[in-house]
């Protein structure tokens, strides 16, 4: 199929608004009244660089591109509002193919509450997804930046980490599955491939006071680096609060890696690191559980300083061995 | 130059503000307060399917990228607000030729009054500049959609065309120039190669009440029939009064074509065509001239029916061959 018959599927398949969409695809712009503050984030994913084709199907590829990037909205506490979807076609992508992609995207759309409202289609060497989302709040305060963070407040943790790590381990070696149960090994692949954003999670916390937030796509210590970098904070990480992924240490095991290295540096949890005045977790823990999400668990605090410290039970402090993730920044 | 560096030397580059950003790159997701309506449109140029390294310097390509995507706000009637990136680097992109597309990206948005707000780098296995650029009004119903024409408006056209067309085939066939003088051969390459959004054109054509709107990407023929069947109408375009770009007719003549071909049919003209009521002929024009950017040519009008006839002086009918354009609708 050429450009111009996907580019037509595309727009025959786009809702033709949403919430805030006056106008969605077909024109020269698609047309949306905001009514307050913005917050804009662009992604994208490229065949064998970010994903490889055959090792999911095309509808799972669409659902992530579109997850990653709605992950950043999550991040600044955002109400999801639309999505604009750049999709680079190589020449040997069937009508089904394309059409699978779209019916990931749209899935996650509607599961998120998000409209898809404009995209283009061309032609591409490789397999690409260049999402741009855009999320809503009353007020540009509204959004939880990076840089809030001070010096007394609590780190806390959206849900669970290091299964996206060994899902990797996994998908990489099937030898591995072994050690766990196929449920708990699809478990783990299904967070690598498919993972969620955590919306609800994000917009809860901004409610409960966070000052600040970041999802975790690089991984934990990366990602807590670039908050505390922003905040002008130190953090320190109490490494023996953090929730593991069910069957990450025993993947980590058969592959010999330490289950905190995956938990710690494996990136592409997407889950929520924010800080939070202390007096606040009650508050945010309930609107945690009433977002139905995921869960919430403390893991350490805000100090005065800088970088992040992550601190062994045994008292020893870990040594972060750069893992080889696809993800990027 | 990995992602992270490159990413860094992005971030660094780009300009922390704009009038309606709050917070610009450098967090999840930057902020902005549009206060009205917003158009909103994406765009990719991927080496190899819309441009060949080497044939013009990369600080070119960078202005060309953002440019065509401001053109879409352009035939919105948009005010330029704020522009994001998603840059695909291939390995052999040295650090001066990021820094070139960089700088060409951010001098057209300083000519145009856009922010570049925010920003993505990947690694990709051909160069990929994925382009979504965000336009103001104060309503909704101040955006020019591609659907109000009416039967009895007039057709008018912004600048000259055939000449990005003309600048291809110079491009591909250097023998060619010797049909022109160098200065306007020069002058059709930089038509094809780094052509610039009508946004001041557009605006004032909205602001005289332009009905409908379509910039031209395609070409005359294929863009005029979008803009009839979005509006349901018939339009009838007097190929005699088309403004030709100097040095077309010749060029075209060297090379065995007809100039009428390359002007209806070429493509990447960028420039504006609109629906305008015939009695706002007079301010349009006059708002044209204040604008201070191109000219404006009535060029047909709109009629009842649908479909698009392109009335050739002597009363034939121009039969438009394919011309083979690298552009995307």
């Amino acid at each position: 199929m050429g450009e111009f018959e996907l580019l037509a599927k595309l727009r025959e398949r786009l809702p033709k608004d949403g919430p805030k969409v006056k106008l969605g695809s077909g024109d020269d712009a698609a047309v949306t009244v905001p009514g307050g503050a913005t917050a804009t984030s662009v992604d994208a994913i490229i065949e064998g660089v970010h994903f490889r084709r055959g090792e999911t199907d095309l509808r799972t590829v669409g659902r992530k591109a579109l997850a990653t990037a709605l992950s950043d909205l999550a991040a600044m506490g955002a109400e999801a509002g639309e999505a604009y979807v750049v999709l680079g076609a190589p020449a040997d992508l069937s009508e089904g193919d394309f059409l699978a992609l779209l019916d990931g995207l749209l899935e996650l759309a509607a599961e998120t509450g998000t409209t898809l409202a404009g995209g283009d289609v061309t032609r591409a060497p490789a397999l690409t997804l260049a999402v741009t989302v855009v999320g809503h709040a009353a007020t540009a305060e509204g959004f939880v930046t990076r840089a809030g963070a001070k010096p007394g407040d609590l780190l806390v943790l959206t849900g669970e980490i290091g299964g996206a790590a060994a899902g990797r381990l996994l998908l990489e070696h099937a030898d591995l599955a072994a050690a766990v149960p196929e449920a708990t090994a699809a478990r783990l692949r299904e967070r690598q491939l498919d993972p969620l954003p955590r919306l609800r999670s994000g917009h809860a916390l901004a409610g409960a006071g966070a000052g600040a937030m970041i999802d975790l796509s690089d991984g934990l210590a990366g990602d807590a680096g670039h908050l505390a970098g922003a905040s002008g904070v130190a953090l320190e990480i109490d490494a023996g609060t953090l929730p593991l992924a069910k069957g990450v240490a025993e993947v980590a095991a058969a592959a010999g890696r330490e289950p905190l290295e995956l938990a710690v540096s494996g990136g592409e949890d997407y889950e929520l690191l924010a800080a939070l005045p202390a007096d606040r977790l009650a508050e945010a823990s309930s609107a945690i559980g009433e977002a139905a999400e995921t869960t919430l668990t403390p893991v350490g605090r805000v100090a005065a300083g800088e970088g992040v410290e992550i601190r062994l039970p045994a008292g020893g402090r870990l040594e972060a061995k750069g893992f080889d993730h696809l993800a990027e920044p």
